[in-house]
């Protein structure tokens, strides 16, 4: 197998397989890791970070070095040319015609991508905003395949800021792709984001289901001293069932809720991340906390303790020396993990991936909307929605579905239902109708999505020359 | 050849010769680019950047690693030991005991040339406040070359910010030293500073033509879509002719303006260097864009259009695929044209350069002004009258010419015509004269340039213990 | 000798031996300068500033790579994660997993020694806070060395920001422990502080004598231009003597103050220390300043001139040029230094040291105080009182003293003197007393140190369950 020119934007961008392929050869890395190797000779891996960052940077550039390649690093935003109001697209060009590889972390979500489809070399994710950061996840999966054999079938509780925190959202979908089930124990405020749980149903064919409070594990009950408030439910995703496209919101079968966990996955409040008017203090008072008392509980007897650093208060110091915590040989396994990756997308090393294993889980492909005027993203942290961006940048967005109509922005994966819809279909030199329908309507089935038109607003199809028809207030 | 030891302060500092040799180089060391040379192996590169930038710093980075070296570096003001109010001598004589060559990028005019005063190993101007980058000029000829063939007979335009546009003012002097005819068409209030017109003109023998409003070429009149002050002169540089020390303000000769450009060179509006009381709005009002209408002219028809980037709104992104684009080629060149640069300024590398051809413009010497009180420059951004500087250093000039008294800053290049003089001739231990004189007598013929004493007022003349001559008023 | 992973905190872990050997090692280095070695080639040092700092950071990577070793650099507390509010310990043991040797500045006193303690591979401290900077008095005793062949007998003033110049503090350490004479010439308000010259004292033998104003030698009167206050008295320390435990604040012997010095080290205020009630302006006011003028004092007429640099006002850039003048000799000594310091720590040089010499002063041994509750450090700027520090740290002392009883902080070697002790022995499963006694009572020499609890005051003995004893109040 060979990964060579290839990007690493979402978890999404490898395999089953291809994860495994990058395990084997960061075991082989692991081997040979003290000294320097010239698997990367001569070669340079840019490493532009535009949010701060110690430890994922060292990590890439530690990689970099055990390879036997140079670096060249770009730190924080105001030391760079992004200042003087450059654009992601300009940059990623320019840095693609002098490094090899591409190495960024961005705040808004979606500039990895951008960044890869102008570099011309491959670009790796290190964190763009609250989307993604795929090569965490793979240090978090390795861990848990070194201390487990296995991914499938594991019993993963996600705990902390399942809002913002990328490492997250990156980390559910590839274990719900390889078979874990996982349990989230969100701080009050800040759940699991709906875009993604959507895609987890969509995309992985997982059940979302919803725990009622009183059946609720110890995880979340009987800790009056955390103050977790006992009426919020806990949320349970099993992978690759059948039934899609639905949340099913009150099942009440009764689930083995005490069995031991594999794994406690919990990540700081990413402050940064929260809007102006948001309290953090306010989010902090039920936050999350794994200590030792919490470790005592017997369905966390043999449960590895997750964490992708740096920690607040979250994760107490006194569980440091406990054989179940994991968090410091997740950072160190960063490095052969890294070393694997980069010298995979360089070429400089190539996999073997037995032919018969099929993946089970395919990427599905979505109808494209993409046109000038109209709808644009609606997160504004997206990448599509700057103002040095959209000087050369559409909004792209994935028709998810019909029914009803749900967009998703290409670069963030934010989720969008639009009101009013029009067709574009031409009949003799002219628009066969300027009419616009509901979004709700029967319609939205019958005209193709490369002619489709889609409005936020009965005004803005009324400024582009459209009257609405008969269905245009139909629901 | 060898330029070993030598520093590039200014595109001066290399011959019409040299320049074509680095070219050479340059050519060689793009063949052998994707791998590593060990061309410096084991030299070290410090990279010292006082002012915001991506691009030019990893451009001269990677250049370093790809012969082989090794690089250390320092960038954003805040985090150096400038912060703590340190002299750049200082920091110079330090650095140059560490590295083999120094690469600095500072905000004050002439820092450059103060870090090749001191260092003791090849300095390379990454820029200057808005005094110079001749590294990026060197990519611009070098792209002009490859596209053209020579330099000698082309012309091109330069628009944008010529006022604080470095990259501006290294370019104009070499086009014209290499033969090339500009016409300039600044931003509104962002004209091409005097001195630097003056310049091309005592050094380079050039000529400097206004070109009255209803002559001018499309390029600056029916865009009512830009706004163009019509007004607005143009202004036309011939290289090497024969009349100096003039501006001819009001030519009439009919010039050939709808002859086709081979290139044309934008920049962005350098908002950093703009006087705190500027409005950046109001120079923004009336900027040159060049955008696709504006290609459309059929004296652009083969035209390159080149940006030294960072690209703000004065380029438009639609311009990118056209084949006439250089701009991302310019950046790419970046890394092969500082490698040979690097390599012959270490040493590492030697050029041949046929003997027989003469360099046809000599660098003129002029007689020093160097004295401890008195005039100082006039610049407030030039190095010589930065507090921590003026421990050490005192101001220095070239005096220019006689009529009117005119010096040149040796750091910033700005001029300054001062305004009263005086002797400092002795005679029998005795100062021959007491008195001052108006810098616009004939006396400024008589006194000699080493016996040159020069005041900017008569109250500092006569606090210095002198009093007016018959001359002291004369015009 | 091998001296493989062990780490510099502070310049007593290297014996008198030791740094001999890192300037033969040194020497040999020098010779190999110009080049590249492959020492320690395939070896990742992590260089870590959380302070401002161009010439010690490009210092040490400089060392690092003309060792042929690579560099991986944090700089800049706000491009780090410490802003998320990371612990020095975790950021310790993760950038452990990456590189294999440390190099930290931060702005907390015993910084450095936190991250040793955690870090897994030698950490060298490149300056905590006020406290030390170890290797910067190996380049200043490298070059005493080199320019005078010994140290021992040398007569040193040091002079300026005595207060919280860290270099100073590791400097009078060593030069005491190596034989020197020192004399103190502090600016007004920033004498050394009173720990450091306890410790010179108690772990070095050495005298410390205050000199009266009428005997100063022409270092400190006679130079109103200085403003210098008369009144101000200076120190004169020697080393080894028999007599400890004792300030001999009024000593009237004659000292031969008029005799040559043989280095006269001078340092800059250091700005970023001062509390911010300070008014820099005050400090400055009588602050020493080395001149021209001040040189020419027949006792300065063979002094080497030292300063670790970056200077400020306080020495002349005239004095550059004099052959006394050494600090750039400093600087550039510095390299091959750290480059022998880094060969050595990670193994990859060993050196010899003859196994008759015995070190003539033994590092002593004091018993440890270690509890939870009660007593903190009472320096602000320790790292052991910092919020994200005391989720994981304990305040650790050593008890220096008795009488009165002492305690060092293990981490920036500040002082405290408690006031209330109790005693924590047990008798069949009680506490033989809740009693607690004033610390100046004769019971402190009863306590085992082992026993030894400490309170600060009454009130929190009190909130322990203590009751005072009949030596509450007795001092």
């Amino acid at each position: 197998m060979r990964l060579v020119n290839r990007s690493m934007v979402t978890i999404d961008d490898l395999s089953n397989e291809e994860i495994e392929a990058v395990f084997s050869l960061a075991d082989e890395m692991s081997d040979s890791m003290n000294g320097q190797s010239n698997v990367c000779q001569g070669k340079i891996m840019a490493s532009l970070f535009f949010e701060p960052s110690t430890r994922t940077r060292l990590s890439f550039e530690t990689a970099m070095h055990r390879l036997g390649g140079n670096v060249i690093s770009a730190i924080d935003v105001n030391a760079t040319s992004l200042a003087k109001g450059e654009s992601i697209a300009d940059m990623a060009r320019v840095v693609g015609s002098y490094a090899d590889i591409i190495v960024i972390r961005h705040p808004w979500e979606g500039a990895a991508k951008v960044t890869a489809d102008y570099a011309g070399v491959p670009v790796i994710n290190a964190g763009d905003g609250s989307h993604e950061h795929p090569t965490q996840t793979l240090c978090d999966l390795y861990t848990l395949k070194k201390e487990r054999q296995t991914i499938k079938g594991l019993r993963i509780a996600l705990c902390g800021d399942l809002k913002y925190g990328r490492t997250i959202h990156s980390l559910i979908y590839a274990l719900t792709r390889l078979g874990a089930t996982t349990f989230l124990w969100p701080g009050s405020g800040l759940d699991m984001p709906e875009h993604i749980k959507q895609k987890l149903i969509t995309e992985y064919g997982a059940d979302v289901e919803k725990i009622p409070a009183d059946t609720l594990p110890s995880l979340l009950v009987g800790r009056e001293d955390l103050a977790v408030d006992t009426s919020l439910d806990a949320i349970y995703i099993t992978p690759s069932r059948a039934h899609q496209l639905a949340l099913i919101p009150d099942i009440s079968i009764p689930i083995d809720l005490v069995k031991e966990y594999d794994a406690l996955y919990i990540t700081r409040l990413q402050k940064e991340r929260l809007a102006a008017t948001t309290e953090a203090q306010d989010l902090k008072r039920d936050y999350p906390v794994v200590d030792r008392k919490l470790l005592k509980g017997k369905e966390f007897k043999r449960t590895l303790v997750m964490h992708p650093l740096p920690r607040i208060d979250e994760l107490a110091y006194e569980v440091d020396a406990d054989p179940r915590s994991m968090y410091f040989k997740q950072a160190a396994r960063g490095v052969p993990i890294r070393m694997a990756l980069i010298a995979l997308l360089l070429g400089d090393k190539e996999v073997d991936i037995p032919d018969k294993e099929v993946p089970p889980i395919q990427k599905r492909a979505y109808p494209l909307y993409r046109r000038d005027s109209g709808i644009s993203c609606p997160n504004l942290n997206c990448v599509s929605v700057q103002e040095t961006e959209t000087r050369y940048m559409k909004p792209e967005f994935e028709i998810v579905t019909n029914e009803p109509l749900t967009l998703r922005c290409v670069y963030c994966e934010h989720e969008v239902r639009p009101k009013y819809i029009a067709s574009s279909e031409w009949h003799q030199g002219m628009l066969k109708s300027k009419k616009y329908h509901s979004a709700h309507s029967h319609l939205v089935r019958r005209i193709k999505p490369e002619n489709l038109i889609i409005f936020n607003s009965e005004s803005e199809a009324q400024a582009h020359g459209f009257k609405p028809s008969n269905y245009a207030s139909k629901r």
